[in-house]
């Protein structure tokens, strides 16, 4: 997984001067995806919801640093019982539910309080790769990255090496120049390539498998960019330049009396960063040159997982946890619905010989994040039905072997919470309310705003999502649809998390075959025998 | 807590036979809530909203026997860490969940597990009154209650001395008259009335108290009775008789052509034993006897804290977890939505000074059973306000001291899952569709089922609830409102359970202070001296 890829910057899903060989090469063994979306455009929720196989709305873990609440089961409550070792190399940002655990007792030292601290994986090398500081101190308070110490040993010097070598370039008059800076972005990172955060990772990944031997593992091997800070080691800094990069998909309609909220969005700091074509011209090379350095890096592993036979046995899922705007719709970050912040690339190879007849293949059927845990469940040979009270996602099994179910879903969720953010605060809107619904089919998507008219682009007859439908009257019915379809949505059984469906049905009369007798008059009324002799009747 | 009490019979709430004068005192001193519904109209998931004072749809304990998920709060958790110590005496028919201990490492059998089994309750003596066997074993196997040791001690013998004592007649021959049977229900149960359940519970109560001394506590004091097995010991058996009996509310309108989920609890055993005269003959005059002795009980209560001051700082509620048809509308038993099944009596002693301009006055406002968690919280002295991201329901305090806010709630949710019932199996019904939400104002009842048509009450024009409007022309712009109103209540943020609203709010502008610049191209974008020479620039 990378954080902030883009679905379309890799070639393979038509970058026309982003070649990445590898990735590609992923997508020719297996099956790449072009209708992925994630159920947040923000990285924890989006994650929670790639690790729980549920809807943000289930899981609660609503925007960055809002704990998962203990109780919420993940992937590796899932595959460990399967015998399968799940594990994590890199990001997930996560935060604890401190207060969660210590009500139940829970000791967030013990094995048990680690995995639930770390979305139950094992933790072979946590690191959220954002270790920036601030006036206020550090905003990854809950580790020093091993990292870190790795820089110290390789005499990269200071107390954050992580910012002051990998993340920072050398400014005029031996001051640094932060990777924070986006004027810094072309200037190469301190850091020698082989000694940068992705690379790193990947050897980690590498060493992890060679550890875990024969028996089944899950590994989440997470790496953090091309997220900010937006900075490159040597090569990559200036593989691409300015000629390289594409127009931005934006367009002058999209000022002319946008949606409130759409407004406050463009308003932010980082939105009219990316209107500047200087911003893009420095930012969007080194962006590049980040996924450049990860296809590279795939190459690596996959060369790894090739000499030793794991291409036989294993499935890989090359993905990221949502996009990055780069200035189009005239937004920076992601935190939006529009293609570029919400979609994202999927590409799954599965060794099974059921697969072949998929092989290379693209499927342009809707599917979601919260997909992957019931995937994996089915990989490693359970049924994910038993789990539906609980993963809200399908697994994608079935359209990886080319038997697409007649009843696949018809459209995608996601959500944003913008509480946080100060399009909460500037439109005076509560906390409860500052919510954000998107439904999308292969044709329409719509996004419901509590307290706001709704969003609706017509992808159809207008891909770019330039023509904001929302309030076009001729558009009446299709609104009305989907409106219907998200109160059917938030209705849904979300939370019978302690009963399966097939332990429902078999709860059915157990109560009177237990003793409870609701309605009987005599013995006339209960057929078991039993109960002769037991209500009061002669025999 | 009375476990099947109608909210109409007792006299404070009109009943013309029955005369219920303790309860009615405490209603002269108190408020009596004429609009109260129970999140629920089933004991398990009613309860579990009591508790945690969150919907079903919520806490997810969607039927008796659903285990409520470790991690769900309720009125110990917010309670006993202000210093109140919150205890049971009684049933709550909670089931816990074992499978998530286990899997966050709780010992069912340390003070935390025995909690979480127990919805937050330290059990003084917990019995959920239901002892029965049928051929497949006991109804609840969780635990051999303290009351038969009781029985056994006082001579009653037998290996289930709660049955064959307490809720079963002598039969012909020498033969047990099993109170399960209703036509024994005018027989006396064999157990002496001071040995019958209702008075043990109210002494066990009693007891609690004296032992609590005078540290802050919560006494759930919660009966089994009125509710099956209809049976009472002598005098209540007889102490009322057919020509008590105050006539059904229904009507043949209801039989023609009804909404199949209604046609099909009509349907039900219970449902067509009640339809006969006979039975109710029998049935009704031992449930008014039930619920004499419980007033009579509350009698004994009462003076017990009279005598004791406790008057002066305790706050007493009665209520009951939900109705019971009793032949209305066709209908034995609960689990439908018109008043008898879904409305509850819910009458509130407060001690304070500010209650004075309440004494003895009814309040019509709607009320819901989750408003008690946040009422009990506002009466120790905390802020309800700081638990609204995982409290649904409204303190109750400002009706009990006459400032009714100028918002209040302007319809009541109530929601029932029959996919464990007849009904789901006979209509075919899966388990996650097989469920009924109920919506409520001053004046009307929308009832939305699943695949369905929904119903429609006008409660103005109609106070018997005989005619369904669901299907009525006329009646489209209300369905459509109260559609609209049930899919916001859907969509409702009921899971971000690890932050409040407050902390929320502090949350914004919290990353950049802390190191991550989203959108800074260099120095003039960031204001903090901090950031001076950090990002590259000359100073």
């Amino acid at each position: 997984m990378c954080d902030q890829l883009r679905w379309d910057y890799l070639s393979c899903y038509g970058h026309p001067r982003l070649h990445t060989p590898h990735i590609d090469g992923l997508a020719a063994r297996g099956v790449r995806f072009t209708r992925a979306y994630v159920q947040s455009p923000i990285c924890g929720p989006a994650r929670m919801s790639f690790y729980t196989g549920r809807y943000m709305h289930s899981h609660g873990s609503t925007w960055n640093g809002i704990p998962l609440k203990v109780g919420e089961m993940t992937m590796g409550d899932y595959l460990r019982p399967l015998g399968v070792k799940t594990a994590l190399v890199g990001k997930t940002h996560m935060v604890a539910d401190k207060e969660g655990m210590e009500r139940l007792g829970i000791d967030p030292t013990s094995i048990i309080g680690v995995r639930v601290s770390e979305c139950g994986f094992d933790p072979y090398e946590r690191d959220d790769g954002l270790h920036a500081r601030g006036p206020d101190g550090g905003y990854d308070a809950r580790q020093q990255p091993r990292y870190n110490k790795y820089l110290l040993d390789k005499g990269y010097v200071g107390d954050n090496p992580w910012h002051d070598w990998a993340n920072a370039a050398q400014g005029e008059n031996n001051r640094l120049a932060s990777g924070w800076a986006m004027r810094n972005a072309r200037r190469p990172a301190r850091v020698k390539e082989e000694d940068s955060e992705t690379p790193y990772m990947t050897r980690r990944g590498i060493d992890f498998i060679r550890e875990a031997g024969a028996a089944p593992w899950c590994l989440h091997l997470s790496y953090i960019k091309p997220h900010w800070p937006y900075i490159a080691p040597a090569p990559y800094n200036d593989m691409y330049s300015a000629a390289d990069v594409i127009p931005p998909v934006r367009s002058q309609e999209e000022r002319r009396n946008p949606h409130p909220l759409y407004r406050e969005f463009m308003n932010y700091r980082v939105s009219r960063q990316f209107a500047r074509e200087e911003v893009r011209n420095g930012v969007v090379p080194v962006y590049m040159g980040l996924v450049k350095q990860i296809d590279d890096q795939m190459g690596v592993l996959f060369r790894f997982l090739e000499d030793n036979g794991y291409f036989e046995n294993t499935m890989i899922v090359f993905t990221s946890d949502h996009g990055d705007y780069l200035g189009d719709h005239w937004l920076g970050e992601k935190e939006f619905f529009h293609e570029p912040s919400v979609k994202i690339p999927l590409i799954i190879y599965d060794p099974s010989q059921a697969a072949n007849a998929t092989r290379g293949s693209v499927c342009d059927d809707l599917v979601e994040s919260i997909d992957l845990a019931p995937t994996f469940l089915e990989f490693v040979g359970a049924d994910p039905a038993q789990q539906s009270h609980r993963l809200e996602g399908r697994s994608l099994v079935p359209l990886l072997h080319g038997r697409r179910p007649p009843d696949w879903r018809e459209f995608v969720v996601s959500e944003y919470d913008y509480s946080i953010q100060p399009a909460g605060a500037a439109l005076g809107v509560e906390p409860r309310d500052a919510r954000l619904f998107m439904l999308a089919d292969k044709r329409w998507k719509y996004i419901h705003a509590i307290g706001f008219r709704p969003l609706l682009f017509d992808m159809a007859t207008d891909p770019s999502e330039f023509r904001d439908l929302g309030a076009d009257p001729a558009c009446e019915a299709v609104r009305q649809r989907f409106a219907a379809e998200l109160g059917r949505w938030g209705l849904r059984q979300s939370q019978r998390q302690t009963r399966s469906e097939q332990q429902v049905r078999a709860m059915r009369g157990r109560a009177e075959r237990r003793g409870i007798l609701i309605g009987v008059w005599d013995e006339s009324d209960v057929a078991d025998e039993y109960w002769r002799g037991y209500l009061g009747e002669e025999r």
